[in-house]
């Protein structure tokens, strides 16, 4: 017999009183294709980054603090060493921009050269860290704003939320990363950071640039200055690097040749974010500026250069605090696609690969949403306080990103022009100068990881070991996600399928709670389904079962029916007993269904004045195989 | 065809650890049938009405200290005119329990005489004043404890809220009403007391009864002492007659002749109730008690009695404690009860019926502790602040039966010798002095008005508002509830039901996500239930179109497939407008079966893995009429 198959008409948007808030649904073909030049790109990727110079340099105060103000002429030193780390790791990832034009985020190339599990550790390292740059700079742009209104200070969780959930409307709508919306705020924060950066040096060698005062500097325990401490501020500096990985895993949206085009855009943004690194640490040592749990630094900066309260010192702080929202907006494209692929490659929930009615993938967004939330809650918004979860997965994948290229290369070693490996998504080619690039991103890979231990170890106490356990339990969980799904898809496969079974012998039987015509309705669907149905009543006391016994007698039309007398009074229980009792005597190829009588009433409210039997006896079976539950639904008129 | 009808085995106790905490199943055979000797009813049923000594002369002072220390001397004379209003009540409930020999209360009286409309006001009163006799007893006891040792006052709505959920697990393991579990503590209390006021009648005649010192007045507003202000002192002093109805509510607890004994018993408990009442009225203003919300004037008497913290006055207040927690008992009894009787005429869910494992009326007993303990928090313990709501629905009740038996009494007029005339709950007999009866019934139920009315009024603004609210919407949600009873009956009726309708066709809907095993497993069922069945796939895009059609063309065995290309995404949506479609097509007598297959996982985590189509459907196809939703289910192995 040949099979129908019937296309249907194509379905059309759906309706929902959501689509007011989220915007119309778009088609699937309506995907934007735009690709950007290196400005925008710029604008695009670099938010992250560029914005970590907004806190960067407190951080590195605040560890310093504890060995007193003295300690903070290490800072400049320590901003230095960071900057070199920035360029190695830079010239790293330039590598991995030439070798892998189809995007080279650290999964991918982790995945490609390293393996499944390896590439499960980046991905739990990245999506950690994504979360965390959502808490960390939503914390650090309310900082700006309290800066500049200090009495705003006690609603500084408040704000944060409502900043979080602004952008994930925003992001649940959609927003193609169209780069105008980028552009305009990263170019006000870099032009109004540059000028304050120039202005700050101009009266820096004119002697007319003043000295911070008025700010309470936190007061820590006093430490001595140990080579430990020194280490804990390098590593707190470190945040600053955060972010510099997003231009190697958005390669593709830029124009072509895009290898080149998202290469030179990295050396610009290294440049750009060195050198306002640099200078802010320089004119936060010239102006004594010190870390506060009140002010932050750029505050500091600009109220000495410019005046508390002057407008480009508003304006300064204003533009901070919107890059540091376009930095989180950054995690909330990173991480939905990420955790995408992840779940395409079976180690998270496949709900995350679904795109929502405006293609976002909107699992992904809530997620992100709903956890960097309940950190900012559970940190109070408190920047330093988060500051020592942070960077580390990014270190992390850093380390396995530079791993995977530098297996690369040493593959690459024995091929001759011309040759080449195929691997799983890429293929390695012919390189003349691997000694070379083994040597760049086998250093990169070394300077990453010794700075994610330094990390780990100098910010264990004050929190960094959460993220040494939840990145091994992200892991594992994971693993154990694979497993099912692998597992699932064995058990599902019709490969070694022979011919279904056909069910033998349906038994239905058929829960009665009395005689009426909703009890009737239910045994007529019962006796469509099956000739082998039986009627149970649980009785709780004689009077009632003779008069199911009598009405049964008249209106049962010979269908077997059980009573079953319960003297204490339990409805439900005796029914599961009864129900698991005639599962158990099923042969092979029988089914089971319960057809359950249900009384819908009319008005919502009405259901607490029922009892409800189909949900608690489904609650009872839980777990018995085989056995269809089915409510047969009997509708109450209007009142 | 003959009904074949089998009694299987009782169903054994049910296993629960709730058990653990209530007690073993008891059977419905295992009802006690235990009946009270007048000793033993007294204390069973009078502990409510004499607890109320411990809180009346506070009430009545608090007012009073309005208009200053000086109008403190009417305090006897409102004690005086409120045993007077007992007296009359008492008198007037003696006629009740000879007339009601099979239980008297407000609501069976008013159901009887007056039909349902005023019982369900009554019956709206008295639950209402069921639950506040448990905030205001417990609360009061609280204050007892609190009065004897002070630093425990901050701690009084924990404590209170820890005698609630006692008093609940107690009731919910169904304590029969066993008589010396009350009997101790009501003897207890009764011994105590009376000792008390007799050891300070002797101070005061030998004239050596000390005066309160060191206790904090209230500090009111001041206000003159007008006519209204004693008013409200009077209604504030009726608290005092709360709870002397539960002995004609429980007649039928009496050994024969029960209407003698209970009518005996009431004349003592309103004797005793007097006697006390007085007294400590009395040697509160002879000592120069004070109200105060830190010691109860029982404190204060016993402490000049006795000397503060001497073993006596210990004694006194923890007696007192242990009768106010019990008076909070009776109320554990008496509103579930009536709960039951109000649900089983059909005023309030059904499910207030259902005796529990322990033969109580759980249902009942858990709403009463979960509003009790609202209020308790909402007033934070302190007995004057639930006053003013307390006592309007005990006076309303008494309004209402005591009118309801004078119009028995009226009825009874033209009647001879021997002649009756049937009510629907009870016979009325000739009655000689029937003009005597209805004038002591009249009066009781004017009086009772006249003293509801002043209530409302004197004390509308410090509480009684609520109740004026509560009260009428409680009767119209009665009334709502049994108009959907009414209805549902008369739908579910067989009466004028003629042969039941077979089911002529069943269409059966198979929505499938992909072909596997688990869908073919659900065809396979699908195809036992009916001949007409459907596959339904809503497809993403293309290649996974074109993947389900060729796999269903070798493997959907002839069956129908309809494919619904989905362009914006949307999985559920399409599925249900296919389903709204087809049933919209159905002829009268036409079933509409959706099957749903189900992956149930090994292990309950796993759930979120999975798309949960099944809860999808059923929630968008809510209240579409006639269709059956049932989820075939295919059982993962364990990992």
């Amino acid at each position: 017999m040949s099979t129908t198959i019937i296309r249907g008409p194509e379905a059309g948007p759906e309706r929902s009183w959501r689509h007011w808030l989220t915007g119309k649904p778009l088609a699937t073909s309506d995907a934007p294709h735009q690709t950007l030049s290196k400005k925008v790109g710029l604008a695009v990727f670099a938010s992250d980054a560029l914005s970590s110079t907004a806190y960067a340099t407190d951080e590195i105060l605040l560890v310093l603090a504890a060995a007193g103000a003295a300690a903070f002429t290490f800072s400049l030193p320590i901003a230095i060493s960071i900057i070199i780390l920035l360029v190695i790791i830079t010239v790293s990832y330039e590598q991995t921009i030439h070798a892998y034009p189809n995007g080279g985020g650290a999964y991918l190339v982790a995945r490609d050269n390293l393996g499944s599990f390896p590439a499960q550790v980046a991905g739990a390292a990245l999506l950690t860290d994504y979360i965390l740059t959502v808490a960390v700079s939503i914390s650090s742009g309310v900082a700006q704003i309290t800066s500049a209104f200090p009495s705003m200070l006690e609603f500084r969780v408040e704000i944060a939320l409502a900043f979080i959930a602004f952008m994930t409307l925003i992001n649940l709508r959609g927003v193609k990363e169209s780069g105008i919306a980028f552009a305009v705020p990263t170019y006000l924060f870099l032009g109004m950071t540059m000028v304050t950066i120039v202005y700050g040096y101009f009266q820096y060698f004119t002697g007319t640039l003043g000295t911070v005062s008025g700010v309470e500097p936190i007061h820590e325990a006093l430490e001595g200055l140990t080579a430990f401490l020194i280490l804990r501020a390098f590593s707190s500096g470190c945040t600053a690097l955060t972010g510099i990985e997003a231009i190697s895993d958005g390669i593709t949206a830029f124009k072509e040749p895009r290898s080149r085009n998202a290469g030179i855009t990295l050396i610009w943004m290294t440049t750009i974010l060195s050198t306002m690194f640099f200078s802010i640490t320089f004119l936060a040592q010239q102006t004594s500026a010190v870390p506060s749990h009140v002010q932050t630094i750029f505050s500091q900066v600009g109220a000495v250069i410019y005046g508390a309260g002057s407008v480009p010192y508003l304006a300064l702080l204003g533009t901070t605090t919107l890059i540091l929202v376009m930095a989180a907006n950054t995690a909330y494209a990173d991480f939905p696609r990420l955790a995408a692929w992840v779940a395409g490659d079976g180690f998270l929930p496949k709900q995350l690969t679904y795109r929502g009615s405006r293609l976002a993938f909107s699992y992904g967004i809530i997620v992100l949403a709903v956890v960097a939330s309940v950190l900012v809650i559970a940190f109070q918004a408190q920047t330093s306080a988060l500051i020592p979860l942070y960077a580390i997965g990014v270190f992390l994948s850093f380390t396995i990103s530079q791993s995977g290229m530098a297996i690369r290369w040493w593959r690459s070693r024995k091929l001759k022009p011309g040759e080449e490996i195929k691997q799983a998504g890429s293929v390695v080619h012919y390189e003349p100068n691997w000694k070379l690039k083994l040597g760049i991103n086998g250093f990169g890979a070394a300077m990453s990881f010794v700075v994610m231990i330094i990390f780990a170890v100098t910010k264990f106490a004050s929190g960094a070991w959460i993220i040494v356990i939840v990145i091994p339990v992200l892991v594992v969980l994971f693993l154990q996600i694979h497993n099912h799904y692998r597992s699932l898809a064995k058990q599902l496969s019709l490969d070694t399928f022979g011919a279904p079974t056909r069910v033998r012998r349906n038994r239905v039987v058929l829960p009665i709670g009395g005689v009426h015509r909703g009890t009737l309705h239910a045994l007529n669907f019962a006796r469509s389904l099956s000739d082998d149905v039986t009627a149970v009543h649980v009785a709780l006391d004689e009077s009632e079962e003779n008069k199911v016994r009598a009405k049964w007698e008249t209106w049962g039309d010979g269908v077997r029916l059980v009573l079953i007398p319960s003297p204490y009074r339990a409805l439900i229980e005796p029914m599961i007993q009864y129900i698991r009792e005639v599962a158990a005597q099923r042969q092979p190829g029988d089914m089971l269904t319960v057809v359950v009588p249900e009384f819908l009433p009319a008005k919502p409210w009405q259901n607490i004045l029922h009892m409800q039997t189909a949900f608690f006896l489904r609650l009872g079976l839980l777990g018995l195989r085989n056995i269809v539950i089915m409510e047969v639904p009997y509708h109450g008129d209007a009142q």
